[in-house]
């Protein structure tokens, strides 16, 4: 299963009551940042899931609210006793900006990886298979998508054939090869058919792009910027890079989500959920993202 | 007079609430800021003072708590259509601070003025004279005094002696010289005895120094970090170059500061208050800061 927490849905400025966008994960114990402005490791303690589990974070994107809480982020972590590495993803020029910022914070007690990315990779993090988009937003800007794959259906009618212990049965399951009656025992040989994993789609600062569709298809969740709520500000949404309400949605129809969370509210947006039917008319079960929601994904 | 207000009163990390210590000074609407870490600027906000008449950002020293909150304060700024030119004041290397820390945003609507300190400078902010003095952190430290001085007393006496019509002696109080009877009459002529100014001092991150009961002479306010509530923990002030109460309040009677305002608390130090009477031993009237705390210095 998947955790998920929203720390913050505010966009380009911290308010008082509403913390800028980001996106707490967390598989097994294990947690993975999107997007760290002014703010988040605040908000972060507020929710309670501790820190010192925090393996990678991703950036969409190097303008400051998305950004500017990195070296806070590093210094909690750092006070955490850390040691293990902490990997950071980001668009092109992360090596650069993380320098910038750590111009403050020269010494961590752990090492610290960073992979520059244009969208078409993949990577692994906190056991989840993550990809990469690039999206529309005047500046690099990545979409991410995080896979949680789910091991096929034992088929204990097939190792019984085999004659296999049941001490094997477990190995097997976990995808180990095992040796059984003077000969190795494949996983596929008792294993049944393929079964969904779980997904969450995020992306945020950009317009919607062709192939967001596709990107995130079939979703579980997908976290999407809905900066501001009105259609009357689709001009405004163009000229900056952002989406509206119903584009959001729209693209969480396109793709199949399951769930749609809206987040990274224009400070102008004060009572977001005034436009809720905007997005819902395009998505019916749409949610406008607040502070601290949260959810589990799990396996049907 | 001086309008004073604690935006935050942590160290080290900010907390939920509690931001980290930084001070806001309003003279006649213009506005100054000591320090600014993560969330500062979110603090501001909730005071109300506003923030488009803020003219300049002293820095203390380049540890991430007293500074990692500039960039997002600079955008707040102008987001706010600030157009006049910006100070900032910190120790040597603030530059190549504000250069890594702008990496996330390049683009400002307004002049950046960088004005890099040693200690024994003295400048002009938002109508106060500054002092600076180097503090001792292991770092680059800078103390800072702020005075603001009062007109002499105006003699209506001589100006009567001297036949002056009314409509001239704001002109001479303030002190411009004005033309009359054929002859320059000097503020001089017309003022009696100097009367004290105001005096504001704010000094964090260091252990006491020989030099500053003297640089804070008299101040009609002292905010003085008090990281370590306990006398118990002298030894780890020493070691990480902090005060304790009992530190803070003997440099305030040492000074003959008028009042003190504790700041600067250890994360550790839950409830700051329990170790009040540390301090009030040394220093009676001394105050345990708390966020948003505010006062007003008046000429007397």
């Amino acid at each position: 299963m998947i955790d998920v927490c929203l720390l913050g849905t505010g966009g380009m400025m911290p308010l008082p009551g509403r913390w800028l966008s980001s996106v707490l994960v967390r598989v097994q114990g294990r947690l993975l940042l999107l997007d760290c402005g002014e703010g988040t490791q605040i908000s972060l303690k507020q929710v309670g899931w501790g820190f010192k589990p925090l393996d990678a974070i991703c950036i969409s994107h190097y303008h400051a609210d998305h950004v500017a809480g990195l070296v806070g982020m590093l210094l909690m972590l750092a006070n955490s006793d850390r040691t293990e590495e902490v990997s950071l993803y980001g668009p092109v020029g992360l090596a650069a900006v993380v320098e910038g910022q750590r111009r403050i914070a020269p010494c961590l007690p752990y090492p610290l990886r960073c992979a520059e990315l244009r969208g078409g990779e993949t990577f692994e993090a906190i056991g989840l298979r993550a990809q990469v988009l690039a999206a529309d937003h005047g500046i690099p800007c990545l979409a991410y998508r995080f896979d949680l794959p789910r091991a096929p259906r034992f088929a204990p009618e097939r190792a019984e054939a085999l004659g296999l212990p049941r001490e094997l049965w477990k190995l097997l399951q976990q995808g180990q090869t095992v040796q059984w009656g003077g000969r190795r025992v494949e996983p596929g040989e008792v294993l049944g058919e393929e079964r969904a994993g779980l997904a969450l789609g995020y992306v945020t600062d950009t317009r919607p792009t062709p192939a967001m569709p596709a990107f995130f298809h079939e979703v579980d969740l997908l976290i999407c910027e809905g900066t501001y709520g009105d259609d009357s500000q689709l001009d405004r949404a163009q000229e900056r890079k952002h989406m509206t309400f119903s584009e959001a949605a729209r693209l969480a129809r396109q793709a199949q989500a399951r769930r749609l969370w809206l987040t990274h509210f224009s400070p102008s947006l004060e009572r977001p959920r005034d436009y809720l039917e905007q997005a819902t008319r395009e998505f019916p079960g749409a949610v406008v993202g607040e502070d601290h929601l949260q959810t589990t994904l799990r396996f049907p």
